[in-house]
């Protein structure tokens, strides 16, 4: 068979099954996720088993020990997938809640009524624990859902999804609720983007290479985020006994992920004392700084950026810094080099807080806390299937209301239009 | 200059302009709104000579009739776009309000703030009262927009457009919130779709061609519906009393647009009433009708229909006919054939209207009233900007709120992640 049939057949299924989802009770969809936990435990030994063939086949490609160390299905990892897919059966059901139920002046009831958006595909890189975690997400939501994950993890995702579908099997759920992918090529996720009769929403999960390669073939809505190139802007009215634990925490609590700070700004009237105790911690911290040429003055650990450094994602322990005029720069700096992301001010000064809220163009802003905060968890969405910084549908951390859509309902007794 | 500098360049433009109108208020917007209604009115003459350029040449060029009248900017045209201006204004600005503020357990106040989507770029074919409807619109959420009319209405829309910047630049707003592209062939539109660093949103109207073109080609996020092949099952518990005016008025209302009725399903136990009440009335507003064997056999004004009538859309007077076993063979129908857009049920029974309400995928699920009510202005929202059928973002009419996004906000004192 062809692979363009191929990939349709999935799509198709994958559309079947989703349209009995909508109907399914948050208890019947607690308990499925309740036995893939459950078998997560018991079948361990067998995950492990196949992890294996995968870690075997890395070890053998010479991947990096970063790489292997995210392919892995320790226990630690397979212990935190069952605490993700109880966590999910222990969010409130979003499905079928009616909202602005309200009355029209010639009688109709109107309402808007959350339903999944059916069909979902994720594609994503290494980590096999994606396939679990996002699976039970969207099936809370009453999505069917169609796993791409990466070639290095093939093994490890079919023993996952195998158990995913046992445990739909075993409640009379069609087990095309949840399809993994088998061949990992580029072409299949080619024609996999091409199914928009059957496919309702695309979220790529990786590195900006396989996301745009997403964005640019894709006929079906993708929610995605490219990078996160997050700054903390500290004011001449900020108060540095929250200033520098808020940047210390930002940069060097976890430098790997989205929402960790990647650039300082800061006001020329408090540099001279806020730039050296920020860097005097973060240096003994191990971060490289790279600054401005007034920054570079301020501390001798502070080396000159250079011109690529200003908006670039490190995702490691690094730092750019800037002495800015104020906040016009500052606001300035942050709408040339940001992505949208995640965005904060350290200031007292009540009407600048205010602005900073409402002007900044980021799908957090934040006043007087760390950037790490913008995380579906930290911020009460739940279990959070990504951050998305298009604007569209989700703007910010996605959690299960965002893996879902509103219709309208309209009750009526007869009503015609005149 | 090259076609593709020139798009570029419009799309930047519109990009900076969208900067500075979140922090507009809604006086403001409103003041901006108002003073294009006296433009309207005040420059009427030089609006119908330019307007008369674009119906010269359609005539030449020997459009249809329906075509002309489309593009004719007449006295009663003028006066609804200055209404549809003044309603706009009316309209509650959702700007800036912050929905679910609540604090989280380390103290953090979170909440998400309604913002613009930024520049939304509208692709339409030959009405020009869309260029001032749609402008009105996409200001008063807060964005730019960027306009490319059809080739036929070019010196309508630019003559439009004008009015449009003389009151921006009148308000001291940059006027390239508003931009007309002067370039009406495809390949405009082809530069246009690559700008998604520029442009956060593509709206096309017109034919499904020129949906598919774009929907197709973009690598922006799109809000369109195909087309509304809209349905509505009378049930063997219905009260005819109330089915036979809601089929009629669906179907004759208004047979033009996408949610006037094209295909009835009839319940078996009670077709020999309906069919021919319903039929009777039609075929003497002068509907075509096509049906069923067994709708055939019920009125002889029914004949037989082909099998390409069945999920088409008319928009016209022609409605399919079928008789169905009962519930399950109407939704087993409509999932095939239905487009997304509106499906409605006429029944008495509690529990069948409970679950055509659940179990039907549609931007708007009816009860016992015309499928006609699926509008912005008759379901609340105001004017509306289109009907989308896919589920991202916006299922079903598409005001003022869905032309804008929710970012979040978050106020700290001095916060850090654990």
């Amino acid at each position: 068979m062809q692979l363009s049939n191929a990939i349709g057949q999935i799509a198709q299924k994958a559309k079947k099954a989703a349209s009995l989802l909508p109907q399914l009770s948050a208890e019947q969809k607690n308990s499925v996720l309740s036995a893939v936990a459950e078998l997560l435990i018991e079948q361990r030994a067998e995950i492990q088993r196949e992890n294996a063939k995968d870690l075997d086949a890395a070890k053998k490609k010479g991947l990096s020990a970063a790489m292997i160390d995210r392919l892995t299905l320790s226990d630690a990892v397979i212990a935190s997938m069952v605490s993700g897919v109880q966590e999910v059966a222990s969010l409130p059901d979003p499905i079928g809640s009616i909202d602005n139920l309200t009355i029209r002046p010639n009688g109709l009831q109107v309402g808007r009524m959350r339903v999944p958006l059916g069909v979902i595909a994720m594609i994503y890189e290494s980590r096999p624990n994606v396939t679990v975690d996002a699976a039970a997400l969207c099936f809370k939501a009453g999505n069917a859902v169609i796993l791409r994950g990466g070639s290095e993890a093939l093994h490890s995702n079919l023993i996952l999804a195998a158990i995913l579908k046992k445990a739909l099997t075993a409640h009379a759920i069609d087990p095309n609720v949840v399809q993994v992918i088998p061949v990992t090529d580029r072409e299949a996720v080619l024609h996999l983007l091409q199914q928009e009769e059957a496919i309702d929403l695309v979220i790529p999960r990786g590195g900006e290479g396989l996301i745009r390669f997403v964005t640019e073939h894709s006929r079906i809505p993708v929610l995605k985020h490219y990078k996160g190139v997050c700054h903390i802007y500290v004011d001449k009215d900020a108060d540095l006994d929250k200033a520098v634990p808020i940047v210390i925490n930002a940069k060097t609590q976890r430098p790997g992920v989205c929402n960790a700070l990647e650039g300082l700004l800061v006001h020329r009237d408090i540099a001279a004392e806020c730039i050296p105790r920020c860097t005097q911690q973060l240096a003994a911290m191990g971060v490289e700084l790279r600054g401005c040429a007034e920054s570079v003055q301020l501390d001798r650990a502070v080396t000159a950026a250079a011109p690529e450094d200003w908006g670039r994602e490190f995702l490691d322990l690094i730092l750019c810094i800037k002495v800015v005029a104020g906040y016009e720069e500052a606001k300035e700096y942050i709408n040339q080099y940001g992505s949208g992301h995640t965005e904060a001010i350290i200031t007292e000064n009540y009407s600048l807080a205010q602005r900073f809220i409402r002007e900044i163009d980021a799908s957090a802003v934040v006043v007087n806390a760390s950037t790490r905060f913008n995380d579906g968890g930290e911020l009460g969405l739940g279990a959070e299937i990504g951050i998305s910084t298009t604007k569209l549908h989700a703007y910010g951390p996605m959690g299960l209301k965002e893996l879902t859509t509103r219709k309208f309902v309209v009750y009526g007794h007869g009503q015609v239009r005149g």
